[in-house]
């Protein structure tokens, strides 16, 4: 059978011949977009075969040039009975991208809402204890005097345990004289015991806190001994082959298998991330005694393998929102089987676990009582609106354009994605740089961002986002009643075609912003409040890092005020759940956020669709709430 | 490879040449006795090779006449390349013995003891409940609604269940508009649910009592609907061939993977009755939601893979004697994976879940202030003394004479063996009644007392076990210092060689009657009673089924007392288990019986030994204890 090697990362596998290489690619763990699910229609899922022959009789959407320097499709390129080496497009995650140089995330955060020293009281905690011996006469049997020894430090707790646990306890008593580190944890009435290791070995507590979004996993691991933060890695979701968002990944998961499938690809990507956080700092992952994941809903759900199809339909439920008491072997994380799994809780489908933990990064977890906003913009844009007296959350649906997604020559922020864009007022032509300073292979969601902010002022772009069709500008071609935005030349580009904009992918754009705004405004709204009576603006998520606050006000993406009132606190998810890792108080804390949280089911409030079509002009119909943007006449 | 076929079971393995048929016996699954742990010198393991050859040059211990007719001890006997025929001796469990005809053990036990109208209440119940459906803004996932709807039937209770039972519960609920069955067990403060089935299903709730004996394991499957037994089976202890006794289970447990072939050993002969019971009723073992076990500390250490190698040194600590909450799934048990394993409490080392199982089949688990005196025989004696104000518990090592071990021509009580024995004063000659009726293979332990007890009635044997060299009997030969008992010729024997009794044999079992006898006087002088004292005397265990109670006296094996005191009550721990599967009353009864009785360690206790001595005479030094026991002097 062909051996298939991938590159950057080298994987490698044996396929029978006929095997498509977006299959090949899965099975060899790589991951590769295939939005349109492999009908060859998006062109997304572009490799370059670079040794070796492949059947790529079908080119999709590819160009003849791309085709002669090697790009296939890999869902329409077909194994023939060659070996071959497939190039796939490097990722930001670990590569030259700027996902790395900024995870420590711990920075962003305001010092004064990390937990303090007297709140650092971890879930799981390693606590020394002395067993005595076993008497003839005493009756009591090695689980009785070890529970009462525990007793004797925390109190009437039930101490329970698994059989894993027991299995050991015996002999693990008789090493030093009763001398036993136990790895334990509180529940209300209850202590459970994950782990029990002869001697003193309190020094060595380590937990994880893992944030699983629809496109990237992080794991962070931590000393729970001291609260430090060792390591943190991240990785795209291996679901991602299965569906770029979530209501792909739902239709995908209608057949039970397809659940199996699409829980063992995101375990393998966590599992994965433990081995080389642990293995770099010779750790191993039986040392882990606790993990806190945060996940949107669908992902919480796809975690535990559960049906997330009531997730999509009216009345939007989803099987559970609070976790129960679950442990690493049930939930497949390889750590200790018995640590305690636990799952930051949702407040409904659509605001989930890495909302609840993001705003503990922020003043709505706190006792104040001014008013703030925490938006996390991704695939869908959640919204949290309140303060020390009420806390309401609504989710929209952004899509995916702001990740490249739904624009023609949209790409993630990966190596070769434009990013920043400047535009001439004069001639409309734009200078342009790319992630990692090679030619542009697509735009990614802060490039369009820059661009259509740049348009629009510079008038080449109306407010209803149509192009000017009346100055001429080399960088417009007009064909029909269509009009394109020429970004990038062929000549110029990394694709061998030229990289266009047509007004489809600006409206794309201008429907994204629109539905964010306009539920930030409808929160507002509903509780008689304006953007001014806003104290602060969280923003939080990946896209955030890269949005430029002036052209994203331009756009309307986000109300014109004083930029010092925004924060961006990075990936809060992964933050929040470290808190919570290294603090009961944030624990609880979180749980009361979950509880006291309004959930506005926006598709059912008469006035949003009011809101939202006022919103899908630039930056508004209403200038007036936008002073500061002043565009253009041409 | 050679095929070995095992009759009369007809099961059938192929292993390499030069395999002991011993081995795979075991690997087939077929339980062969082999207490001297294949060495060659018990014969205990001898079958029969009815087709093929084997390699048998080391005949061990068998005759001649033995080998001619294809006997050979198995674990002697090694495959050539042949496939071979093997017969095993048959079983009592299943074919023409005694126990199976006795299996309905319900009518062995006073009928105010069982669980009354009122007491009926299992612990795992099935509730039809209905679940209100999803609402667009009721903020509630399905296991809230879910968890709410059991409240409102039950209280605050929490609320957990496994993510198994979460997988499955969003599809549920939809089938029937909310209607569902859930079958859940109550603790303190929660409600585990262990199943959730569309619709009513109520009518199907089904559980099982589990003994797990040293020798016989039997399974019981009720309906927790009304409380009726639907089928009992029973099956000799698949461990059987890994020692016979639990001491050399333990020993045979120092290396942690023979403990897991120990626990998988136990648990195959536990699913495999459950595969029988339930497939003859048309029941899924799926629908099973409760199993109490009952079994001695060892047993139950060896079902979880506990190390029970503490039990056997002192102190005599076990890991663990009350049991944790645990799943079939985490025990290996093959029902519903949620469903609660129940475990009996034990006492201590070597009084364990099967007595305090068996009490509540007496009345020292009722609020009566008469004492009552509780005995459980069989290859270690338990023996309980209370009343509703003190209970004592000791255990007494009686070795294994009784079920046949340390008798030269011992057996157990299988088709073939002795069971029934008239001895001729005049000549000393007896006559002997046999299992199954065939020609004779050896002794089982009714079978030894009936001929002990009427060779020291008719003088043939004097009160130290000695036979008698004064008068000459054709039943005894001379040889030396040595006497031996010829019981039947070897022209008779279905062994081909004669079966005699040494005064070996007759020491091990005065010993075995003494090690009881003894230790039920020294707890009634602990307390300052006499056997006058007692109310009742409660025998229970396989072996106590068979016991001829004047013979047994004349031994000095049980006390002197009048007929109608004594009272069989067959498998209590079976039928103790039960009790408490149907009735939370028995539950937390048979937790308190656990809690308030005192164990007594005898080899701590210096006047055992005197109580001892004083008993290895037949029937004791002081005749006075016995008066109607009057030998005739030869």
């Amino acid at each position: 059978m062909p051996v298939v090697t991938f590159q950057p990362s080298n994987k490698t596998i044996t396929a029978p011949s006929g095997t498509s290489l977006i299959a090949c690619a899965k099975s060899a763990d790589v991951a590769i977009d295939a939005p349109c699910g492999g009908k060859g229609t998006c062109g997304k899922c572009m490799v370059r075969v670079v040794a070796g022959t492949v059947d790529s009789n079908s080119l999709g959407t590819l160009s003849q040039e791309l085709v002669v320097d090697g790009y296939v499709l890999a869902c329409k390129a077909l194994l023939l009975n060659d070996d071959v080496i497939v190039q796939t497009p490097q990722r930001t995650g670990w590569e030259g991208g700027k996902f790395v140089e900024a995870l420590n995330e711990e920075c962003l955060i305001r010092r004064e809402l990390m937990p303090d020293k007297w709140e650092f009281d971890p879930l799981a905690i390693k606590w020394m204890i002395e067993v005595p011996p076993a008497g003839l006469e005493d009756g009591l049997s090695d689980f009785d005097r070890f529970s009462r020894a525990i007793q004797k430090e925390w109190g009437p707790y039930e101490v329970v345990c698994s059989i894993n646990v027991l299995r050991g306890l015996a002999d693990t008593l008789r090493v030093d004289h009763g001398k036993v580190t136990v790895s334990l944890v509180r529940e209300e009435s209850r202590i459970h015991v994950l782990r029990v290791e002869a001697s003193d070995s309190t020094v060595r507590n380590f937990g994880i806190a893992v944030d699983i979004g629809t496109t990237t996993v992080a794991v962070q691991l931590v000393s729970l001994e001291i609260g430090k933060i060792i390591a943190t890695q991240s990785d795209y979701n291996g679901q991602i082959a299965c569906g770029l968002d979530v209501i792909s990944r739902i239709n995908y998961a209608r057949q039970p298998e397809r659940r199996e499938e699409l829980r063992s690809l995101v375990l393998k990507t966590v599992n994965g991330l433990i081995k080389k956080t642990t293995a770099a700092h010779d750790i191993l992952p039986q040392e882990i005694c606790n993990a806190v994941i945060s996940g949107n809903t669908t992902m919480m759900h796809l975690l535990l393998g559960l049906n997330p199809e009531y997730i999509r339909m009216e009345p939007y439920t989803p099987t559970i929102m609070k976790s129960l008491y679950l442990t690493a072997a049930e939930v497949g994380v390889e750590i200790n089987p018995d640590s305690w799994i636990c799952l930051s809780p949702c407040v409904g489908s659509y605001v989930g676990g890495d909302i609840t933990a993001g705003l503990l990064c922020t003043d709505l977890a706190t006792d104040s009582a001014e008013v703030n906003l925490f938006i996390d913009i991704g695939t869908n844009g959640e919204i949290v609106i309140g303060n020390c007296d009420f806390l309401m959350a609504c989710a929209c649906s952004a899509g995916p354009a702001f990740e490249g997604g739904g624009i023609d020559c949209g790409m993630r922020a990966a190596i070769g994605a434009i990013e920043r864009v400047e535009v001439d007022a004069a001639t409309g032509t734009c200078q342009y740089w790319t992630v990692g300073g090679t030619r542009p292979l697509g735009i990614c969601g802060s490039g369009m961002i820059g661009l259509l902010a740049d348009l629009f002022l510079t008038g080449w772009i109306d407010s209803a986002g149509k192009l000017n069709r009346n100055s001429p500008s080399p960088a417009i071609e007009i064909s029909g009643r269509n009009a394109y935005y020429v970004l990038v030349p062929a000549e110029k580009s990394g694709t061998g075609k030229a990289l266009r904009i047509n007004e489809n992918d600006i409206e794309n754009i201008i429907r994204t912003k629109a539905a964010i705004y306009s539920a930030c405004a409808l929160m507002l709204k509903q509780v008689d409040l304006t953007f001014d009576d806003l104290s602060c603006i969280y923003i939080a998520g990946g896209f955030g890092r890269f949005l430029d606050l002036d052209k994203a006000t331009v756009l309307g993406l986000i109300p014109d005020l004083p930029r010092a009132k925004f924060k961006y606190i990075g990936n809060s998810s992964l933050m929040g759940s470290y808190m919570t890792l290294i603090s009961r108080d944030y624990y609880l804390r979180q749980i009361e956020l979950a509880n006291r949280m309004t959930y506005i089911e926006l598709s059912t409030d008469p006035s949003y669709m009011d809101q939202y079509t006022a919103a899908l002009f630039l930056p508004h119909t209403d200038a007036t709430r936008f002073p500061t943007v002043r565009p253009v006449k041409k």
